[in-house]
Formats: structure tokens, sequence, C-alpha cells
């Protein structure tokens, strides 16, 4: 099944919901003219569609394999790695000085949406590539930013994130791999690191590992945890691979999706300790990772959008040519394709309107991080940073969410030969499941959503949003009066209410998070979805808003995307009051969280 | 990962819900004293947990596989097969006349449930062997009875259902495969047919193909269709197997789940016809189709929470023996079970609690189809009948579609090693995937729902349950106002609320069915969701009752009961007015129903 991006959906939503006009015109953004945004978008539609997508299935098929140490990746992904670095691709959003193309994250957002739609098990090298880039950018010492950064960027060598061992996941307060200090102030590394993403591979000539460790007279717990870089390969002064580092890859995962992306378990050390080089001070380690985090979850929130709308484009694809059945209206006397058939164009709307309002909020998102790094003035500045902080965790949980949901529909839509993995629906189902999972589960995108984002600021930030969403519903109202179109009719409701049990939701976090945690915590996701189902609303809404204006101007556009809006106010914007019930109700002294354990 | 049998929660929802010992004392059922059940589920418990539980992960990772025509299925099934029909499980709930020990379906769902928790594909062979029963006990003549029920219900042969063909899956007007009239009496069938379970294996002698097939003069559509028994071995007259049929098996496919179960392409008659017996008469075989489908819908529907219940064991078993993190309420200073955790605990209580609900319902409907059967009184067998129709299409989907959301909860618990295969909990969630497709995918079961179980008899089936449901709300309404238990309130609140938003749907759909068909259609799975959350939730109910006034006896058992009820009523009710808003809201002339169909 092929791949053809959704270039007009995604300009719609740069250009009339995130503003791209006005980013454009940020200093240091000057390049980002109108038509360097189109040509960039179209051709990297067309690079991701033509040389990325083919590759999806065959990464399925063949996954990456192990053998004594070494990673032998899917036939031709090494080729199209060596195309996507000589194309600049990997280089979009980061600086020129190091060989970039500075571009604006509105306008990197969609290409990894492309990148990640055409082939996700590929696109997870580049995604992680650009952690190592932005930890380096941030901590960095200037001699491995120029020994590094510039290969980086070029798409030659790649990086990794080395978090996770056997007793440390979500808690890197247990991390133990250990770090000694040299004399000439390198130091050596050793210790086992697991689910390490294109650990090892055979499609670049270094890696770049980013490791956290611990310096032998660290702190315990989170406080004493320090970022190394450890190449694959030293590199000599003049920038020449030097002799292999002691760094080994033992063994690769057998996993249920993204088969083609290797997942390693590496050993640090075995023979003496892998030479490391601190990034920033010693024991900042964890906040340098969080750099590389928050960029990483908002691209795992990309990739919860990507592999929905390859779903819906698979889903579509199959229902327009799939004949099965007379309409239940009497409207033939044939069989038609089963896209006439209502619940099956209800699954594809329900999969298209998750994909399209997840994809306005990321790239709004995106939008508020370049005001955030590049407005000239600090209040703007600061304010569009707090507000993508707070998005950061609702995009990262809730698009790998409903991804699941969406890819779930997209096997649905073929019946049994959904289930028949040739058919290549299940490969998407599949490949989804790690999203809500990987760079922090969605409780802890949702706990990061409670406690910093909501509790820390006493309900700030979120009801900075609220007050934008009440805006949006003063202009919906205008606006539904005059025109009375049913869509505007039923947004206007179900955001109003909607928007109401987003609020209550608010005041019970700030009120309760220290008083009953266990409570509040419980039902940590119920909040976040509950906000992820809001906010993606409201951009419904505000596209709502502007297709109504321009209905005339392209009907097929503007009219689909009217229907799709009336649909998530009809079928998706209810599910707002469950939320909110689930969050307002539940105490922690009894009921499910103070049963014995031995009562599970 | 090993699986316990849920015992104690069948026996509660069979004697507490399902009027256990109403239906022992029907005529016929006799033997079913309160002894005989309890050793059955003991004896049935130990086979599945002992025997079938272990080859499940081996299903998986050693597939059956096809050679030249012959299947062989994993290592160790057809030592278990030879043992499950030596232990007499295949012929449970079938009639004494032909070896089965006649006991009630209320005793027989248990027992499935727990054959699907053990091994979902192993359980399909005699899944479909009991679809294959029915037909012959509704429509066979005498003679194909004796020949071929005494060997079926012993598990020595095995039945097959043969329904699909390339171009007619759903819809089964379109079957081409053709029966030709013999002078003896005997068809000539040749055709082909697609996504046969066990069509071809290595487990039993012989193999009982049902298949759907057209004589030369049948009438076009679903009126032209007959069911004829072919066997893969001619049977002599003494019993003994003679001649190999004419029936190849072609091929199996390569699915996301339920690997061990081979799904086979058959062809008829390539050696000159297949010799069929015509099951009753000509062009009535949809009509025995449907009771085979009947019955195979509702053991969907069982697995549905088999599958549940095995994914929910597979979490608790990680949540409690893996240690991360704090408690986020302080409590500790070390890192606990992660089932000390709030979210964990959540993810837990909603398996459960969907698990439960769905399983109370389907033990409930099996009670009332044991009623319909077996009660010596025509008024009541007529009203549970219909009753019981009308809750097939509700278990099949409804436990079905929970269960993606339960397995898929399940894989979250582990996190990240959730995604390794070899933990266990994503075949889980793979073998899942198929339940809300075969046997007639959701929207089947919903458009059931809606035009011959609610539209057809003007709802008076849907208000009978509501007005059942008005009777539980009006005892915990007493109930709750003496004993002030929060879990009571709770649930007298959402299910209230729940209730009056079914009411309305079925309101609805009674009066838009025939003028807004596509509206109607459009929504049907939000109208089997709805009722499947208000009809689980109402079972919920009614165990919360009981549960409140024994919780002295065992408070262990009842205040987990409780909780879980009380969760039911606040996370997973409140669904209920959603999915009433989408029902209601939608109209089929404008909005996505109308779109044309190129801009999807």
């Amino acid at each position: 099944m092929s791949y053809t991006a959704p270039t007009k959906d995604m300009l719609f939503a740069m250009r009339e919901l995130a503003g791209l006009t006005k980013i454009a015109t940020l200093p240091g953004y000057e390049d980002a003219t109108p038509e360097t945004v189109e040509a960039v978008l179209e051709e990297a539609a067309k690079f991701h569609g033509e040389v990325l997508a083919p590759l999806n299935a065959a990464g399925d098929r063949q996954p990456s394999s192990w053998n004594d140490g070494q990673v032998t990746t899917t036939e031709g992904f090494r080729e199209a790695f060596r195309q996507f670095g000589e194309g600049g691709w990997q280089g979009i959003v980061h600086p020129a000085e190091f060989g970039g193309q500075g571009l604006p994250k509105l306008v990197a957002a969609p290409c990894i949406e492309m990148m990640n739609a055409a082939n996700m098990s590929f696109a997870l090298c580049p995604l992680l590539t650009d952690g190592a880039i932005e930890a380096l950018l941030t901590a960095g010492s200037d001699a491995l930013k120029q020994r590094y950064l510039p290969r980086l960027i070029a798409g030659e060598w790649t990086g990794t994130m080395n978090l996770t061992e056997p007793q440390a996941g979500s808690d890197l307060a247990l991390v133990r791999t250990r770090a000694d200090r040299q004399a000439d102030g390198t130091y050596k590394v050793s210790g086992t690191k697991i689910f390490i993403t294109y650990g090892e591979h055979d499609m670049a000539e270094n890696i770049v590992h980013l490791v956290l460790a611990r310096t032998p007279d660290a702190p315990e717990g989170v406080k004493g945890i320090s970022l190394f870089l450890v190449p694959k390969f030293l590199v000599n002064d003049d920038g020449s691979l030097g002799a292999r580092n002691d760094v080994e890859c033992v063994s690769i995962e057998h996993k249920l999706g993204i088969k083609a992306s290797p997942t390693a378990v590496l050993q640090f050390g075995d023979n003496g300790g892998a030479v490391g080089y601190l990034i920033g001070e010693e024991n900042r380690g964890l906040e340098y990772m969080f750099v590389m985090m928050n960029a990483a979850r908002f691209g795992v929130g990309v990739q919860g959008i990507a592999i929905s709308d390859r779903a819906y484009q698979q889903a579509v694809g199959y229902a327009k040519d799939r004949v099965q059945s007379r309409p239940v209206d009497g409207s033939a006397k044939e069989a038609v394709s089963i896209i006439h058939h209502p619940d099956v164009r209800r699954m594809l709307t329900e999969m298209r309107a998750l994909t399209e309002g997840a994809r306005a909020l990321a790239l709004v998102a995106a939008g508020y991080s370049d005001l955030a790094h590049q407005s000239p003035d600090a209040e703007t500045r600061a304010r569009f940073g707090a507000a993508y902080e707070y998005l950061v965790p609702v995009i990262k949980g809730w698009s790998t969410e409903m991804s699941l949901e969406v890819t779930s529909l997209g096997v649905q839509v073929h019946g049994g030969m959904g289930f028949i993995e040739e058919t290549g629906a299940a490969q998407h189902y599949r490949d989804a499941r790690i999203l809500p999972i990987y760079e922090g589960t969605t409780a802890i995108q949702a706990n990061d959503l409670i406690g910093r984002k909501t509790a820390r600021d006493g309900g700030a930030a979120a009801r900075g949003i609220l007050a934008e969403i009440d805006q949006t519903l003063e202009a919906l109202k205008e606006y539904a009066d005059g025109c009375r179109n049913a869509a505007c009719s039923a947004m206007l409701m179900r955001l109003g209410v909607a928007r109401l049990a987003l609020g209550n939701a608010v005041d019970h976090v700030v009120e309760n998070t220290r008083k009953d945690p266990n409570a509040v915590f419980g039902t940590s996701v119920a909040y976040l979805k509950l906000t992820g189902i809001v906010l993606t609303g409201w951009q419904m809404a505000r596209a709502l808003i502007v297709a109504t204006q321009k209905r005339d101007e392209d009907e097929a556009f503007y009219g689909a995307k009217i229907a799709t809006a009336e649909y998530f106010a009809n079928h998706i914007l209810p599910r707002a009051s469950a939320f909110e019930a689930a969050v307002i109700s539940t105490t922690g002294q009894d009921g499910f969280l103070a049963l014995d354990e031995a009562c599970f």
C-alpha cells in the first residue's frame, strides 16, 4: 500500500491554525518563505513516499537481524538512509552553523510526520539522532559539538539514548551504569543498557551513544546521574574514525512491531571500560536528558499521528475497492464498494477526525515552540514556552493513545482480510502499540501533566488554554448565530460542555493533588485523555470556522473538513464528560485504590 | 504465564445473577445438582489449566504449518485434543442420546471460557465442532445424526463452517460454490472456501465440513443457499472411514494472531466433485447456518471474556512482581511493586471490571437460553427466547470490543516488556484482534441488534430489559438509602443516567430505522456499545447488591466485587452518554454520511 502525504491538510493547519506567516517573520526564520515551505513539504512528500514507504512492509517481514554483535538492517534501509542524509532531511530544524537548515519546528513537524507515516521503523533512527543533537546543542562542550554535530546533522552518523537498565525503567533513580573519571578527563563507562533503539546497526559509519551513568562519588537517586557521549568508534582529531570502543550489542529484541528498528541490549565496558566524554557537568545528566526527551516526546506524539494517517489511507483504499453487500437505504440493487456502508464511513471518519485533530494540535504546539525560542520579546517567549511545555505530555499521551484506536479501526475496516498479515493493516496495529509506552508511558505523561504542568503552577497554564478555548467559543457563537450551520451549532454545544468538563477537572486536580495524591494520580490518564479530547476538539473548532468561511473556494476540501469537525463534535467530544466523571468521583481512601493487593 | 480459572467469580455469577438453582430444576437438567456443577467446574479448571494453558505460547511460536495439503498442528495439540475428547469436554452441553452430558448452557459457558482463556487457538476447534453439532441436531436427517453426532460429540471427529468465499464475506448472497444433485441422492460439491477455521489439521481422524452451496436451479441470493455435510473421509455404513473425499487444503493463512489455529483455503471438487449430503431441505441453508452462527456468536463473545481474563491474570502477575518507583503518596521510601502505583491499579481494575461485567451478562444470557429451551411453560420459553436473541449480538459485539481494550491495557501494564513477544502479553493483544471480526463483525452484530432485535419488534425486547434495569435501580435505591454505601450511591446515580441514555437511544432507533436508515446504521456500533455498557453495568449493580449484603461472609471476595462495581459505575458507565450523543445527533442527509466518496 502506498503513502501519499496529506500536504494540503498540513499546510492548512500550519497556515490557518498554527500561524505560519507570523512564525516565518521571527528572527532566524527568514528563509521560511511560503515558497520555501511549500517546496520543502513537496520534496519531503516525494522522498518519503517514494523511497521510505515502499520499504515499510519489507522491514516487517525481514526485520533487522543480529549475528555475533553485528546488526544487519532490512535490505534497502542502508541505501535509503544514505539518500536521507544526502537530502538534508536530518538537518531541517538544526542550526545552519553545524550544517542544518535552521527551519522552524512548525516546518519540520510535518516532515517528521511524513517520514514516520512512510516508515516508522526507519524514522526512529533519525528521531533518536535528533534527540542526541538537541542534548549536545544544549550542554555539549564546543569540542564535542565541533566533532560530532556536523556528522550527526549531515545524517552520516546516528545517535542513541541509553537510559533504561533491567532494574531501571520508568524510575531512572535506579540507574547503576558506572563512569570512572580518568586522568585525561575522559571516563570509563561500564554497565548494561536495554531497549536501546538503533543501538547497533549497519546504516551509518558511527553511532553516538548518549549514556546515563553514575560517577563513583555521585549522590544517590536522580541527582547523581551524569550524561556521557560514548561513540561506537573513537574519533581522531582529524575527524577520521579510530579504534572500536568497548561497547557491544549483546542481542536485539523480538518485538510485537517496529521490527525493522533494532532494539539493542548494549554491554559497556566488558573489556576495561568504554571511553566516554562528559556532556555538561557531572550529576546534571537527567536535566539534559529531559531536553532530549521533551523533543523526543513531541516526536513520538507525531509518530502517533503519522501511523494513524497511514492506517487511514490503507483503510480508505480498501473501502473504495472492496465490493460487498447492498446499501442499507436501498439506493442500489447491487452490492457496492464498502465505503458506501454507513459503519465503514463512520470508522473512516473517526480515524480521520482523531488524526486531523491531533495533527492540528501538534502543529500549533510546534508554532508555540518556535515562538518560545525565537520571539524577540521575553514575555512572549516565556508565555509560549510554558504553553508548549504544557502541551508536550498531551501531544505525546493523546496522539499515541488515539493511534491505538485508529489503527484498530484500520484493521476492522478490512474485515477478515485485516487479520491476514499480507494485507498490511495489522502491521500498523502492531507498530503503533509501542507508542504509548516508550519515551515515558501514558501514565508518565499524565503524571507530568498533573504534577509539573497543572498542579505546580496552580493551573495557570491550563487556565490560559481554557481562556483561549473560550475565545474560540465566542467566535463560534457569533458565527453559528449567523449561518445556522449544523456543524457550527453542534460544535458550539459540544465543545462548550467539554470545556466545562476540562475546567472542572483542572480545578479538581489543582485542589486535590496534594490532599489526595492516590486519587488524582489514579485518574491521571482520564485527565490526560480529557485534555487531549478537548484541546484537539478546540483545534477542530478553529478549523471549522475557517472552513465554513472558505467553503466556496474549495468545496471538496473544506466540505470534508466541516463534516469531520461535526463528527468530532458529536461523536468524540461527548467522551469528555465521561473522563470528567472518573476524575471527579474517585477518592484514594476507598474503592479500587484502597483494595488489598491480594484481592487482585 | 499460568492460568487459574476464576471459578469463584463464575459460581457467584451463575448462582446469584443467572439463577442456577432455578435452572437446575428444569426438566432435563436434573443432573445439574450443586455438587455436580462445582465438580464439573473444578475438573474443567484443572484440565484446561494444566493441559491446554501450557501449550498456548507454543502455539504462537510454532504455529500450525502446511505442507502439500497436510496441516501439522503445534506439537502437543494432538495429544491434548485426545485428552479433551476422552474427558468428555466436547459433549458437556449436547444430548445424552448421542453421548453428551446434557448439562445446561449455564454450566457449559464457564467451561468454554476456561478453555478459551487457557488456549484460544486450540479452543476454536471444539467451538466450530459445537456449531456443526447444533446444525445437525437442528436439521440433520436421522441417518446423518446417527452417523456423525456420536463421533463429533465424543471429540473424535471435528467440525467446520464453510461460509466465506473470496467474493462472499459478510454478504452470503454472493456464494458461488455449487452442489449438483446425483442420482443416489447425494450431491457433488465444487468451489473455493476461504477463512475455514481448522479446515484441515492432524488432531482428529475425520473432519466434518458443513458447506454452504447452491444447487443449479436455486433462486438467486440468500434464498438459494443450501447446507451440505462434506466429510474429509467418506464414512462406511459400519462407521469405519472410507475413501478420501474430493476436498483439498490449498493453503493456510499467515495471521496476526491465533496462529496455532489453521485458517484454511479449501478447494472442493477439483477431481469430479466432493461427495456432499444435504442437511435439511434445499434452499434453507442460511436458516440452519444461523442456528450454528447464533451458538458460535455467543461462543465468540465468551472468547472475548476469556482472553480478557487471561490478559488480566498475566498483568496482575507482572504488577505484583515488578518493582519500580516510590509510591506517589510518599507512603514508602523505597521502590514498590507497581501494583501499588495508582495508574497500574486503575488499569487492572478497568480490565477486571470490564471482564466481570461481560462474564455476568454472558452467564445470565446462558441461563435465558436454558429457560428458552427447557422451561415447561410456553410463555416463559418465548419470553426468554426473545431476551436471549436480543442479547446474543450484544454479548458477541461488546465482549469482543472490550477485549481489545483489556488486552491493550494488559500490554500497557507491562511497560516496555509488554512489547517484547517473549513476555506473552502481546500474544493476547494479537489473538483478541480477530474476535470483533469473525462470526460477523461488530457492525454486523450492531445491524442485527438494530434491525432484527430492536426495530422489528418496535423495541419490545429492549424495553423489557430496560424495565428489569428499573427494578434493579429500585432495589438499589432502597438499599442505598439504608446503607450509605459509596458504591451503591455511585451505581444508583450512574446506572440511572446510563439507563436513560439507553432508553433514549432505543426510542431513537425504533423511530428512525426506516426513516433515516443511513443515520441509524451509521451509529449502530455506538448503539451496540451503549447497550453493552448499560447491560453489563446492570449486572454489576445486581452483583453489588448481593456483595454488599454478604460482605461479612467473605471480605476479600465481596469487598473486591464492591470496589469493582464502584469503578464500573464511575469510570465505565459514564461513557454511555457519549454513545447516546452519537446516536441521537447523527443524520443521514448531511455530515460524514453524505460526503462524496472522493473526499476520503
